[in-house]
Formats: structure tokens, sequence, C-alpha cells
């Protein structure tokens, strides 16, 4: 069994509060994947014609729920989204896939929609058969609409400490928005996306096509830059759909409209919260780590440096264990073979410089490093001084804790 | 302070026996970079005109001692390689630099050699100031020659908790060729080589283009294949040096003389003891994890395979946990790209085939596997049936020591 996890000290000391969006219905259940104390499939509907986009992990080993969405959405609208943890429905061969036909005909019959607008996301072990007898029998025995959306974060919990969601509201054309995300994930996190699931819901009428490209920009500079152990999953999907409920005389025709400008704005604040809620609940982290590289060649190589960093054991060992080894920053930077001027290259750990002219500065005080190290967030910034592009990577560092979880998570 | 840790419970139960390489002198010192307690610098003095080939990291913050060498090695010739632990020399400026300069002359004047033809390799903590006084002082007072090779081994160390060296004989042309290699690291071991030093000597005369072209050779199969924690380091080196010792009547002219087959054969058993040495001694290891990708469209495919499962976090947390997670297994495979035929793949721990058909094989028996997992040794095997290709990596799982030894390393 499982063990739990108390809540990771990098949660929000509050938990936010979160709206319902007009068109959703949301339906929480318990199908005893986990035990009995838990809900574990949440199912959204929209009773209208809602507009879905949807960005998939790239691992060739993915899910049958993603294959199957992928189909979905091909129709561009979407009338259902179930979403179950305890299980990741991946590597479950021809039986994982029948078993998202019989859990959509039933979804369909009850809730009088159709099956090829409904869509899956699944998270959990992978590998062991997909209990969608048990998933069946909880959906059959409840029809109550469940207006508390905290319950859906609280459902699609894995090894997640904290429940985690945010809504926000801006408007368009006076007219005032609604924005709710949901998401889960605390392992298998890495830069291109990880065993992490994001749904984000408006009310807003937005063409499928713009959803779809907003999506996808929205994505790069959130979920696509936080790492939490390097490790990209199977199951990795965001989602970002619309109720259509709240209708403009002129309806939004171009990402570059200009009333949607303080929507971009809001959903940035919603994604960018939503990824970084999922560091804060990193296995085992016990402190968050900002990383920019800044003064890059280009956008490439200040991401790749800053992956790179993020990425390496050595280096959240070492902020973990509070020590300034900005050594492994060099080392990580080294093992991207990018070139760099060793001469012109500055590192700073928050405000502190602890390397510039190719050496250590020596008359930074060790002491005060220390203490700032003390602190549960970190800023690390690399100044590469040979050009004007920057990238910022969220990531957690690597504890005894880690371990604990890892170590026992399936047996 | 840097702690002192148990040796690891994967070294070797007997120390190997070590033979010392004819032509070439061993001298070892304690300039104190640890403490009084070991040695920390080694010089190997060639009597006469000795062979040198060498490989480097490919890092691009490489330690100055790297360029020296690749300047010296333009010579093909080598007097002296200098060797000290408790400091990389890399990022320590102009100054570290100067440092080689001022060690060189010393050595050069004491041993009456050209100071071009002397290599250096450093390993230890990056940044800090070259302690280039201690090492002078220490090799000024020094010129009694160590006949123990072991004691090079021992003083190279870094977080090793055992010494590692090994030594071969075998015949060519009927004369008998000693080979002995010494090498330490276990922390920052990636494929790419890492913060891992090895040298290899022999004695019999071969042309420093043969050499070199076997060391590539040799580095790829052995050095080149292990990972501890997937950082790559910026002063990792491998050298294969000759005393040219050993002549024989027809001279080696050409890597396929069938004379040297025995000797590559040798060759081949002490650099695949030496790197799986670094891999028993990986931080923290419990577990040495032997990994083999078969059947692959190609080596490429295979070796990527592979070094995505060895590098994976959560693959490495499970085996410590004797969890048979397979599904991390799944997860490691996906996040490489490669297009993988889910249906036919086959996953085994040991001979127990746990995932067939694209699921778990649910006639196996799990305490079985756990009891599998139990041991000190495991392995594992992805069979993908696409190809015939295969690609062997060695590591090792991540535990609770890997975190309290690199939490602490610097400070």
């Amino acid at each position: 069994m499982r063990q739990k996890y108390r809540k990771s000290p990098l949660a929000p000391k509050k938990a936010n509060k979160v709206s319902s969006i007009q068109g959703i219905e949301l339906y929480t259940y318990c199908a005893n994947l986990y035990d009995k104390s838990r809900n574990d499939v949440a199912i959204f509907i929209f009773k209208e014609k809602g507009s879905i986009a949807e960005v998939f992990t790239q691992s060739s080993m993915r899910s049958c729920t993603l294959d199957w969405n992928e189909k979905a959405l091909k129709k561009k609208e979407v009338q259902a989204i179930i979403i179950n943890s305890g299980n990741a429905n991946t590597f479950t061969g021809k039986k994982g896939h029948q078993s998202l036909i019989k859990i959509s005909e039933l979804v369909s019959n009850m809730f009088n929609l159709s099956k090829s607008k409904i869509f899956f996301a699944s998270t959990g072990v992978i590998g062991e058969e997909f209990p969608e007898q048990k998933i069946i029998n909880a959906i059959r025995k409840n029809k109550i609409k469940n207006n508390n959306w905290m319950d859906a974060a609280k459902a699609i919990m894995t090894t997640d400490t904290f429940p985690k969601a945010i809504s926000s509201k801006t408007k368009v054309d006076n007219k005032v928005v609604t924005i709710t995300g949901i998401t889960k994930g605390s392992g298998m996190i890495e830069p291109n996306m990880a065993t992490m699931l994001g749904f984000i819901f408006i009310d807003l009428e937005i063409p499928q096509k713009i959803l779809q490209a907003l999506l996808k920009q929205l994505n790069a500079k959130s979920f696509n830059r936080i790492s939490v152990d390097g490790d990209e999953s199977t199951n990795d999907t965001v989602i970002l759909a619309s109720s259509n409920k709240i209708k403009l005389k002129n309806k939004i025709n171009s990402i570059n409209d200009k009333r949607i400008n303080s929507l971009k704005i809001s959903l940035y604040k919603v994604f960018s919260s939503l990824s970084e809620q999922i560091v804060r609940d990193g296995e085992g982290a016990t402190k968050l780590i900002k990383i920019k590289v800044k003064k890059a060649k280009n956008i490439l190589q200040a991401e790749k440096i800053a992956r790179s960093i993020a990425n390496s054991n050595l280096f959240k060992t070492a902020i973990y264990g509070e020590d300034a080894n900005w050594g492994r920053i060099i080392m990580a930077i080294g093992k991207t073979y990018e070139k760099i001027n060793q001469s012109k290259l500055k590192i700073y750990f928050g405000d502190y410089l602890v390397a510039m002219n190719g050496k250590a500065n020596t008359k930074i005080n060790n002491s005060d490093i220390k203490k700032y190290l003390g602190q549960k967030e970190v800023k690390i910034q690399i100044d590469l001084a040979i050009g004007n592009s920057h990238a910022d990577i969220l990531t957690c560092d690597l504890s005894h804790k880690y371990i604990d979880i890892n170590a026992s998570y399936k047996s």
C-alpha cells in the first residue's frame, strides 16, 4: 500500500478559492482505487457545445487515453472529460482501450451525450490492469453534481500532498470571464511535460483553433518550464476547454484580437500558478528553486542550460544540503556542450555574485550564502554575457524524502 | 569537512593484486589536501620514451588540466603524469593554469625531463583556488619510489570508498605483457565520461596512433557505458600509456595485427573491470544494475533506451526499494521518443518475464520478483523485437546515502 505523506513544506499557506465555470458540471466519485477515504474519479460535463484544446506528452509509450483523445480532438468539440487517478491506463494492452469504450458508453447513456466527444485522462501506476469495473460501478451509483471544484483537484491527486487549483476573473468586451484550472503531479515532472495533468476551463466563447494556439503558447511558458526529476511521463496532458457560455456580439476570430489581451494575462497567471504549485509539491521537495539563465546566445541555449542545471541530481542535492557548491552549476553548464566564455560568466545565488572572471568571487562571505540557502525559495541566476536571450526554469531540490516516496510507490 | 563513508556494499570482497609496470616509476605524496592520513598526489615517471593516448570529457567547462594535456598530446610522448585529488583545478581562472606551469617546472627539474611531456589530471571540488603551494611542498620533500601501485589508486580517491585497480598479463609474440589500470570516480558518472579518471599502463611498445585507436574502441565499450547519476564532469579523462619497455622484433604497425588479439581481450577485461568498479562504488549504491537492450533497430537506439533507463531517478529509486515497478521502465523507454512496438516489447527482471503482449505478465509471481530484486546484482533486459542490435549499460540504484553524500560534499 502507498503511504501518505505530510503536506509539502512549500505548499501555499492557504488553499486558493476556486469558482465553478458556467455551463460545466462536475461529478466526483470514490471508485475505491485507493481506499474509501477519498475520491479518485472526476467527470466534467459540458452542457452546451464545448470547445477543447489539448497538448500531449511526447512519450512513445503513452497511455491509450491519449490516443483516444487525439482522435476525439479532431471533432473539436467536448461533451465530457473523465479523469481518474490510481491507474495510468498505460501499457494495459487492448483491454485498456476496451475499458475506455465501456466507460464512454456508460457516461454517454447516463448524461445523454455523444461517445466520440468524451475525453479521458488517467494518472497512477503503469502496467496494472485498468480497474474498469470499479470505475463503472462508482459512476453508475452517483448522479449528484458537485459544486466544489476543489474536489476535482483532490480526486486527481496521486503522490500530491495538496490539491492544486486556482481561479481568475477578467473582463472581455465588458463581460466578466472566469477561468478555473486544476492540476496534479509531483513526480515524473520534466520540461517536456510530465506525470502531470492540467485542466483549465473558461466560459468565454472562443473558437477551437484559437484555444489550441493559446494553449500551445501558454504551455510553453509554464508547464514546459518546470522540472522535478527529469523523468517524463506516459500520460502528461494539458487541456484548455471552454463552455462557450459567455458569448460576445462580435466573436473572437483571431488570437491577436486586442479584446483578449487581459484574458491572455489572466490565463498566463493561471497556467503559471498551476505549474508552480506542481513544483511546490515536487516529490520530497524542501526548496523551490528558480533558475534564470540570461544573456544567452538564443532562447534554445538559455533553456538548455537552465534545464541541465534543473535536472542535475548533484546540483539539486547541494541545494537540499544548503551547500553553496556552485561548482556543480559549472558542471551542469559544461555538460550541455554549449560554448561558454568562462571569464565573462557570472553566477548569482540570490543577490550574491559567487563566481566571476573565471573563478570564485572570494569577496563573498560564505556564511551569508549559507544563510540565503536556508530559505525555502532560492534564486539562481546565470549571466552568460554572450547574447540577449533568457529562460526561466522552476525546479525543486532532491531530498531523502524523494527516495522514501519513490522506493515504495507501487508495492 | 567531508565525512568518510563506509565501504560500498558492492565493493569486491578482496582487493585485486596490482603489478607495477616496467619502465614506469610511481611516486605518491600527502600534500594535506584532505588531511594527514592519506596520500592525495601521485606521479608516474616514464623512464624511456613513453607513448600516450587520451580521451577527454566533452564538457564545455572543462578543467585547465585537460587543455594542457590536449596540447601536450600533440607531442605523442609522455615523461610524467601528475594526478591529484582534493581539487579539480576547474574554473580556477588564470591562476589554475599558472599552477600547472609551476608544478611542471618543479617536476621537470627534479626528474630531469621535458616540461612539455608532462600530463596532469585533477579531481575534487570545482571553483576553489588550486592548492599549488601545498602540492609543490609535498613533491619537493619526497623522491622515494613507491612500488605498490595500489597506493596510486588510493591517492586519487575522492568520495570513492575503495581503491580501484586491476592488473592483467598476456603474451604478445611470446613475450609477457603486463597491463595495470587504476581508476576513480563515484559521482558525476555519466555515459559520456564523468568525474572519472582512468589510467591504464602497459609495457609493450605500441605506436601512439594505435594506442589512441585502441583507447577509443575500449573506452566506448567500458567507461562510456556506465552511469551513476547522469551528471557529466568537467575533468573526465582516460589515459592509455605505454612504457614501450618490451620491444618486439617486428614492431606492431597496425591495430589489426593478429599478434595483439589476446592483448586486446586483456585490455578490454581491464577497462571493463575498472568501469564496473566505478559503478560498484557509485555514490550510495546498494545494487549493481545491468541493463541490456536487445533486438533494437540499431546500436544508437539500443544505447539511447538503455541510458534513459539507467539515468531515470524513478527507475533507480524503485530498484533501491526492491520494487518491481517496471512501469518506470516503460516511462523511461517512452521518453526517448523512439518508436516502439508495444505489443512485441518484452521486459525481464533476471529470468522473469514481467511484461509482454503490451501488458503485464500476470503469470509471474510477484514474491519471486521481490526476492530476485533483493539481490545485490540485478539484471534488466528489454527485448524490443524490432531489429538485431543491442547495448549494455551498467548503473546502480539511487539511495538515501546518495543524498547524504551529496548534500554535504563541499561545506
